[in-house]
């Protein structure tokens, strides 16, 4: 089932995205269970929000071996973990906004898992069943401010820039993530093309390790780290991150919020 | 004036404390302005909670020359930072839970700011007209999985333990932070004694600087950075962090959530 928010006529609504374009809509948040309201939007009509507002986001880093190997580090001896300030997120078609003084920004596409309920000390083999669902996910990064601040063993600015978690544009809530295509473009060229099947950590190992520390909360966005192929972005790019089952995310790279270059 | 977040018969409430200990109950959050409801309860009927349920915390590493010095580091050349789960914020007299499998856990006592208005791109000199108030923290680490972690350039697990930020006990919204003295003591015993006037980066130096890439919002925490004298926690141990002009913290290691050993 594809879960959806979007708003309309100024109010915004979470709502089932049916394979027509049909949205129903939904009384509350999906995380609290899935009652429809009784009224029908149309795709067409709506505008997409990020599936949640303003997440909680854990990142990884190096998940994926040939993405380490691309940025020469060695495959970590844990799973390298960050987090994105809940005001990077903005949603489908959103624009990316390019810092002023930006100079080596980056894209990656990343599988982006949504914990369903309260989680803490979970085994990999239960951990699924605390995932509300997947959607896409770009963890946008400052590969310079990155380097600076990884140096002294810490990273928060280089990937916590307003707008640098695009996510969505739906949550699937019936997917098997362990073997999905993962595609990202630029101004439609594919740059990335992997499959999570080569996570380094996978999802349950991922919802096991973070809630043997901590306790995961609804909603929880955790973006599983990205394959090969990262690259820099430019004002005006297009970027998309397309997983199979799910469907594609699409931003664009823009000079300043709400201004297209 | 000092704000405290308080529980008495199974409600939760914002309050002014006064001095005598008479705490005039507020309408809403503090952040919405200071309406009081017409109540007064008193400090000893009641249970102090965190200051905010569930804040956005921002961490700095290596703030204080003395203590990069102490742990090997050289004092970094930009603000070293890093988030702390929401998850990780307990109140004053909360039990720090020490891990079933810890090894090495620290205190880190700590000025912590509260953002009091949503702030992008604002100047040091305006900075401190965004600021809420100021409490104490203890930014608890691990600091085998800190380093473990840091190898790799991120830090999340190590300070992100539940648990992990005793924040409290109270608010104070009139401070001037650039010159406070802070004491930490480990039952009775002080281990540090630092003045805010020695940060490497000051609070509005630190407002600025995030604020140029993400946009703060009402709520959030900066927990500034500990000053030299950190060292081991272990179970039954008390934790006290005393900052001039707010009050003192203090939490006891426990060995598992509502458990005293």
């Amino acid at each position: 089932m594809k879960i959806i928010r979007y708003s309309i006529d100024e109010n915004w609504h979470y709502g089932i995205l049916r394979s027509g374009g049909d949205i129903e809509r939904l009384k509350r948040s999906p995380l609290e269970g899935l009652q429809v309201a009784g009224y029908i939007d149309s795709l067409a009509s709506v505008r997409v929000l990020s599936p949640f507002y303003r997440p909680r986001v854990f990142g990884l880093g190096y998940n994926y071996r040939a993405h380490s190997q691309e940025v020469g580090k060695n495959t970590p001896t844990l799973p390298v973990l960050f987090m994105k300030p809940s005001t990077t997120v903005i949603g489908h078609e959103e624009g990316i906004v390019y810092p002023s003084d930006g100079e080596n920004i980056h894209f990656e596409g990343e599988l982006t898992v949504v914990i369903g309920k309260e989680t803490r000390n979970v085994s990999e083999s239960d951990a699924l069943d605390h995932v509300f669902g997947y959607t896409c996910g770009n963890d946008v990064s400052d590969r310079i401010l990155q380097r600076r601040e990884s140096e002294f063993g810490c990273l928060l600015v280089g990937k916590g820039y307003d707008t640098f978690a695009p996510i969505g544009p739906v949550v699937e809530t019936e997917l098997d993530p362990s073997n999905l295509h993962l595609i990202t473009r630029v101004n439609g060229e594919v740059r990335q093309n992997g499959n999570t099947a080569d996570l380094v950590y996978g999802v349950p190992a991922l919802i096991a390790y973070l809630s043997k520390y901590m306790t995961l909360l609804p909603g929880d966005h955790i973006m599983t780290g990205t394959p090969a192929g990262v690259g820099p972005i430019k004002p005006g790019d297009t970027i998309e991150v397309e997983i199979e089952g799910i469907g594609v995310l699409r931003n664009k790279v823009i000079t300043q919020a709400g201004a297209m270059p």
